[in-house]
């Protein structure tokens, strides 16, 4: 047997040892047996533990990567784009839950080397993320556009670049989240676990790429927090929002007392 | 000086050593001097290395629990709950960076005692936030049973439990993903944060509560994964979707090209 398909072999006993067992618990002993072949080899083809530890997360996240790019379809309108990238998401997570478990709880309980592997995989998935709701954004802009010169308070229908990155981030945290739950969860099926992102999140990106925000009512000082928020920015900028958010976060935003803005910004 | 006040200190002194240099890296001289006792009057209050993250982790729990509690307003209406809360949370975190990387970043990343400690607080922001959602979904029942009566489809308000629990899981997903990404984002203040995830989440929620599903297009067999979708279940019980999912996950599905559904389900 060529030594590529032994190493693959030994790649999917280690897969599911790590993600059904937790990286500390596994041993070299069941892996090899699991794959049928002598521990001496494994060490031979894969050198140590942590080497084929790593060796798994890389092989997972690249399958995981790839799945996802192959799901979305970039011909399609946005909702079909992410509806079909959220179901290759989850089709991948629940048909390999043992490759899930490696790269989204093993790999980041382990230790910052095989947490920075994952990392790596998290931030081209937000990348590519990031590009999907641009394009999705500027396949809206005539709409918008149209919107206020149908009378609207003139639009600037480009989301902030900082508001676009962080729902990147919002919509993989949730991916990650209902994968997680999803696989744990009994009678869950990818569709249910896609569908149910997209009730979450479309039609509120669908909304915003409409050019309909949510604004938090004038009488609002700032949500429940009182007077801790007026220097809640992390870094002392707080003073930004008021200037930097498109109007979003502001207290002067626009009230809307059905959670919902006019289609303008 | 009381040892109640002092323990504090030292806590104050891990968490930020914890947060910003990582568990591995960090050192009890480093702590000890920055609290500004003696090494061993360190060990002699918290014991260990272990003892001491363990201490921190549960002092940061609790207190990003009691700010999310705090923040959420029962007698407001759902959009305005929400916001609160999120702002809440939000603002803890901007305010507490080193506490939330002990939390979200480095109690995951060193050992599985560790992320039980956080996995047990997430599970109970989980718990609160679903208990959240119900109360929203049973405040938006007149109004869906309203919309039935005025000539819809007979709809069903209560969500599904188990969309419900997923929607839970989504939404802490992408509050703790947007968390990180503001904390690691120079000029991100708390009340943006807040109004992205209300943006990209309510207008989702709200019309999700008000009976507006997104659907599937009719013509489409199951996003961009195929024929890889008909078994996506974990469990092999991929065949209840068609019954338990409110309709929502389905292929036949009603369809809705524009990404919305009319308010019926």
């Amino acid at each position: 047997m060529p030594r590529a398909v032994r190493e693959q072999q030994m790649l999917d006993a280690a897969v599911r040892t790590f993600g059904q067992r937790g990286y500390t618990t596994a041993s070299m002993d069941e892996i090899a047996e699991l794959a049928g072949v002598s521990k001496p080899l494994v060490y031979l083809y894969l050198n140590s533990k942590e080497d084929l530890f790593t060796a798994c997360i890389r092989r997972e996240a690249k399958a995981l990567t790839e799945a996802v790019r192959a799901g979305a379809r970039p011909g399609l309108p946005a909702d079909r784009q992410l509806w079909s990238g959220l179901t290759a998401f989850f089709t991948h997570t629940a048909r390999h839950p043992d490759g899930w478990a490696v790269l989204h709880l093993q790999a980041r309980t382990h230790g910052e080397v095989f947490a920075a592997e994952v990392a790596a995989m998290r931030a081209e998935i937000v990348a590519f993320v990031t590009q999907l709701i641009l394009a999705a954004a500027r396949e809206a802009l005539p709409r918008t556009l149209g919107c206020a010169r149908a009378g609207g308070t003139p639009a600037d229908p480009d989301l902030p670049e900082h508001e676009v990155s962080g729902l990147a981030e919002a919509l993989v945290g949730a991916a990650e989240s209902l994968a997680d739950w999803a696989n744990a969860t009994p009678g869950v099926t990818a569709r249910q676990s896609a569908a149910t992102l997209m009730n979450f999140a479309w039609t509120g990106l669908g909304d915003l790429m409409a050019g309909r925000r949510w604004s938090p009512p004038d009488d609002d000082p700032g949500g429940g927090a009182g007077d801790d928020l007026d220097d809640g920015g992390n870094d002392g900028t707080g003073g930004r929002q008021d200037t930097d958010d498109g109007g979003t976060g502001g207290a002067r935003a626009p009230a809307a007392h059905a959670g919902r803005t006019s289609p303008v910004r």
